[in-house]
């Protein structure tokens, strides 16, 4: 600690450490106090930054000011810093995916409770508006009972060109992408998940999966797609959810979109559609006297409430909002549609 | 034959029958000249229409006049009415989809090669110009390699009340507007199946499927998606096609839509994008600089071609274009789907 404030040291000074710099100057009572970068460069950059620089991570360990190790290093050694950070006497936060298996994780979650000592994951797509936004929806009945959701986040650059196309590293996109948007959906619906489907795709990179869609099956007979592209030219919404009463649609990150609502499921006008082949009166649009249609809802949302839940963790006035049992299901079923895309079928799950 | 213009009997006077009577109008060599159907208002709306009007199937049959039956009855009938018209010595021409079963269409097809008589179906959704639209981009190879197909329809107004939604007279989304979407996608890639997920909606029907998602794997690693919903109160859009160097999506039957084309791989300038939790440059939009967006090509389609082709085959002059071996692909990959969605597994097909 320095005065009343909780000092933090960071492992790995990269894109997501450099977001983490900045979020950290925003608080009365945590802070950004030292860095240990492995690249002399990227260490040489946080010194000139104002922080206490490490020239390894014993040394960071050995600073009885620091309280919580950061890691925020590429996914293959989050284990290594969270496990030595813990065994330091410090609190560990470690940046998504936690780690490559559920095996690792365990061995995490074991030396935390050896320890005593805090150990959690930046899960930060919790805070984000376009899921709050759905998860209100959901929360408030706002479709009447829900029996599909899909979540879609489509790129077009390609899997990045650094560690993130590495196996060893823990590349690829179900890791990068799926882990954000399976912790959302798993939090969005509460409910035992009976099977998982699963294909990856490789469109630009053979050695990780650059792409996928996952299916889980839940135990109510809901399904919930989770799909990650990065050759989509053009996007399709990031949320659809259908409700027995209507559907909503988030457009994008920014919660953009729409609800709509059957109002009268007895009226069946219809105005047939003609298409150059034949007709359909089952596929034509409904009358607006008919539906309902809603911007969607507002929803505050505020990332800040991620670290203000660390200092209250810290002063033993709060339980930890990413928890391990949440982290371990995520990562298993990872790992269980891994082997649903590997066996080419579909793997049992909760059932 | 009336002159030199074959007669066309048709059975079964209802949405799909009035619409053969007005595109029978058009033709110089083939017209509608009597029907037959079990309701005897409707019979008296056909007589009063100018038709022959037959008190029976066997009167119809017998009748020598009549070349061509034409059968637009509720799906469990097609069968017996195909057959009865065929050892009657009259061609057949069967509403989709042609029957409920692999077997029962083994069935119709042994009686044409039997009887030497023309068998076919009314697969009219060939000549829909979103589909003839995507046809054209993937077979000039608009996108490069295509990895992902999905094709989507979405109604909102649940299963037609009629006897659509009963399983005795094969209804249910799969049979009715399935055939349509697989038919299509069949033609679109000329490759081998190797397995096949299916998942049925049971959203506002719980005795047939109201919607469906079906993923058919093929040989090459492409997957296609083929989806029907009726509780969707928003569209996704009817087609939407990936390939390694851009996207194609078309809106809506009208062909509305657009494709962006990857112009510049190498150029990897992003702006990221900047969410209320975090931050992606993976998913950030691209440059102008590289890519390009181009309107949808414009294709001639003509469903006059269908009755024109069965005037040809009639003559002598041409092959069916809706072929024996195409039913039965479909047919299987119906029957495959059920038996997916079925077992909870994804089952193996040509492999």
């Amino acid at each position: 600690m320095v005065g009343n404030k909780y000092a933090v040291a960071l492992v790995g000074y990269g894109g997501m450490g450099h977001w983490h710099a900045r979020l950290l100057k925003e608080f009365e009572e945590i802070f950004l106090y030292g860095i240990y970068d492995i690249n002399p460069e990227k260490l040489a950059a946080a010194k000139a930054d104002g922080y206490v620089a490490y020239n390894s991570f014993a040394e960071l360990c050995a600073d009885e000011t620091v309280d919580v190790v950061l890691v925020a290093t590429p996914n293959d050694f989050h284990k290594e810093y969270i496990i030595g950070a813990m065994r330091a006497g410090k609190a560990a936060i470690s940046e998504k995916p936690v780690t490559l298996s559920s095996a690792d994780l365990q061995d995490m979650i074991d030396v935390s409770r050896e320890t005593g000592k805090l150990f959690t994951v930046h899960q930060n797509r919790r805070w984000d508006g376009d899921f709050r936004v759905i998860k209100k929806i959901y929360d408030e009945g706002m479709l009447g009972d829900i029996h599909r959701i899909e979540s879609r986040v489509h790129g077009s650059r390609g899997i990045p060109g650094d560690w993130r196309g590495q196996k060893v590293h823990g590349g690829g996109m179900v890791l990068d992408w799926g882990v954000h948007i399976l912790d959302q959906m798993l939090l969005l619906v509460p409910e035992k998940i009976k099977s998982i489907y699963a294909h990856m795709h490789h469109v630009t990179n053979y050695e990780v999966d650059d792409g996928f869609e996952i299916v889980l099956h839940f135990e109510s007979g809901k399904t919930a797609l989770l799909e990650v592209g990065t050759s989509n030219f053009i996007n399709l919404p990031r949320w659809y959810m259908l409700g027995e009463n209507g559907t909503a649609q988030v457009d994008n990150f920014h919660a953009e979109g729409k609800i709509v609502n059957i109002t009268n499921w007895d009226n069946r006008d219809a105005v047939p559609i003609v298409t150059a082949a034949g007709l359909t009166k089952t596929m034509a649009p409904r009358t607006k006297e008919t539906i309902k249609e809603q911007p969607l809802p507002v929803v505050e949302s505020d990332i800040h409430d991620y670290y203000k839940n660390i200092v209250a963790v810290l002063k033993g006035e709060a339980e930890q909002i990413v928890r391990h049992d949440q982290l371990m299901r995520v990562m298993r079923v990872m790992e269980a549609a891994f082997e649903a895309d590997r066996l080419g079928q579909i793997v049992p799950f909760e059932a």
